[in-house]
């Protein structure tokens, strides 16, 4: 088979695929179209499209090193009966620490102390608070949702979970459903958004939301940008300045340099970096060969096989 | 009895302390020395002088709202038979929260993420890290320490905890002998001193020990500031850019604007306030109320009774 990356592996890893998997023929070029006679396309998402996908008549299998498959034709792969594997899970170590990370900088001060570092200056900034005793609330709690929710919970923060189902979710103290949201978001010091962006979640927080939400929130986004639209994030912040976002992920990334969350000091612009880890691709690299011997046996139970119905 | 507070607790706690303990008289004042028939005296401890001291006869505990009590006149206290207690333990959830901060902010570039959207520059800056799997090294674990040692545990970071008996910690995977430290030190990404200042631990660290450590180490302090030489400190981190220093305590505070710890960029000054807390004045409250009732009964065995030969 041709197995075709449109992204370059390390030349170690590229080796160890080669001589794992000997019967293959493997091909690595970046920033080309892959070769006709592709069946297995492993890739970082961002080429794959209705054009691309038709051109490769005996395409199988797409093995995506990301989690995102949101921009893909998921109704055509669907129809083509193409497999679509993510790689949803590796991200879980690092955005989990820059979750808990961004949440404990803001509550003992750390942009204050930069600053201050920068003017040489020897001052006590005000307001450092306490983590412990507080409430978080987190919307679509996955793999990385149990993650910090295991975090957060060695700090002593009460975790409420919030998923359609209402299911309860382990690492949580409570698990609420999606319906009941309105009712508890009062409660949270914290709202942490990792929701996919799918017809369901797209635009599901508005200003109503943000108005029951503390006036000192801290409101982060690590999903995807629509969950929320600008204009009623940019509300919310320039309703209260005690209130922070910390933005991972926007509607249109790269953020527009017009974009009014630029000018507002409460906002914390990560440019979808948060799951930036040295071991990034060696992760996805373990789940493409797993599911490669699991393909060669005849095994279509792939992990971390997407559902294009659904959408993630 | 004469119990007089030189600083002012919140209106409240003062109605509290007075309805609780109606048999003394408890006088509030800022500023001013205590009166002399002073019998219990409540201080942050930086007005304890040989002379406020002596002009106290009737003067049989000082109980003292902060941890740090090196500046005051030991030999003296011990001579004259005083009690000194304080409010060590009350300052381990905000240090630990802030000391687990600035680490995460660290690897996972909170500080690029600032300077970015000071800038409103859209850029991915590199070198993010995962802590998972990373060993720290912390000096002088106490309670803070086994609440650091405790957090850093839940990220999957590897503890050794150092102490001059090597008495195992419970928190740490591993505990070493002070005179065993040169042994380890290289394998920390991370050496965490939470030492007091003592005749013991004045300038315990020096170019020796730095030069062991990892090229690209984060080392902290928020024990007391001569634990190490400037000098020491700042050739280490001239010595390479990739190490970073973060810093509460100064051998001099206010750190002076010569030092030459405000030129370098990888020294982060937090200027000792990691221990600030909403509830720091309640909790050294509670203890005092506490020990206030022990006193009272008899019980001289006072809840952190300072050592005034060991000096902690």
């Amino acid at each position: 088979m041709i197995i075709q990356f449109t992204f370059e592996p390390k030349p170690k890893m590229q080796k160890q695929l080669i001589e794992t998997f000997t019967q293959h023929e493997f091909l690595f070029a970046k920033g080309t179209a892959p070769r006709p006679d592709t069946e297995i396309w492993v890739t970082y998402g961002e080429d794959v499209t209705k054009e691309t996908v038709a051109a490769l008549p005996q395409l199988k299998w797409i093995s995506v090193a990301s989690a995102g498959i949101e921009k893909m034709p998921l109704v055509y792969l669907s129809d083509r009966q193409i497999h679509v594997t993510n790689a949803r899970g590796i991200h879980k170590t690092p955005m989990a620490e820059s979750i808990v990370g961004h949440i404990l900088s803001l509550y003992r001060s750390l942009p204050a102390i930069y600053q201050l570092n920068e003017k040489k200056e020897w001052d006590k900034p005000k307001g450092s608070r306490e983590l412990r005793g507080e409430t978080a609330l987190i919307l679509g709690p996955g793999a990385i949702g149990a993650e910090v929710a295991r975090l957060l919970t060695a700090f002593g923060v009460h975790i409420i979970a919030c998923n359609r189902s209402g299911n309860s979710v382990e690492e949580a103290e409570q698990t609420i459903r999606l319906d009941e949201l309105t009712n508890y978001l009062g409660e949270a010091n914290i709202v942490l958004s990792l929701l996919p962006s799918t017809n369901e979640t797209r635009h599901l927080l508005t200003n109503e939301h943000f108005e029951i939400m503390k006036e000192d929130v801290i409101f982060m986004n690590f999903g995807r940008g629509d969950v929320v639209a600008e204009k009623h994030l940019v509300a919310a912040l320039e309703s209260s300045p005690k209130r922070h976002a910390v933005l991972d992920v926007f509607e249109v990334e790269p953020l527009p340099p017009t974009s009014k969350l630029w000018q507002l000091e409460n906002a914390i612009i990560s440019p979808h970096i948060s799951s930036h880890s040295a071991f990034y691709v060696e992760r996805a690299m373990e789940i493409f060969s797993e599911n490669l011997s699991k393909w060669e046996s005849g095994d279509t139970k792939l992990r971390n096989l997407v559902d294009l119905k659904a959408g993630y």
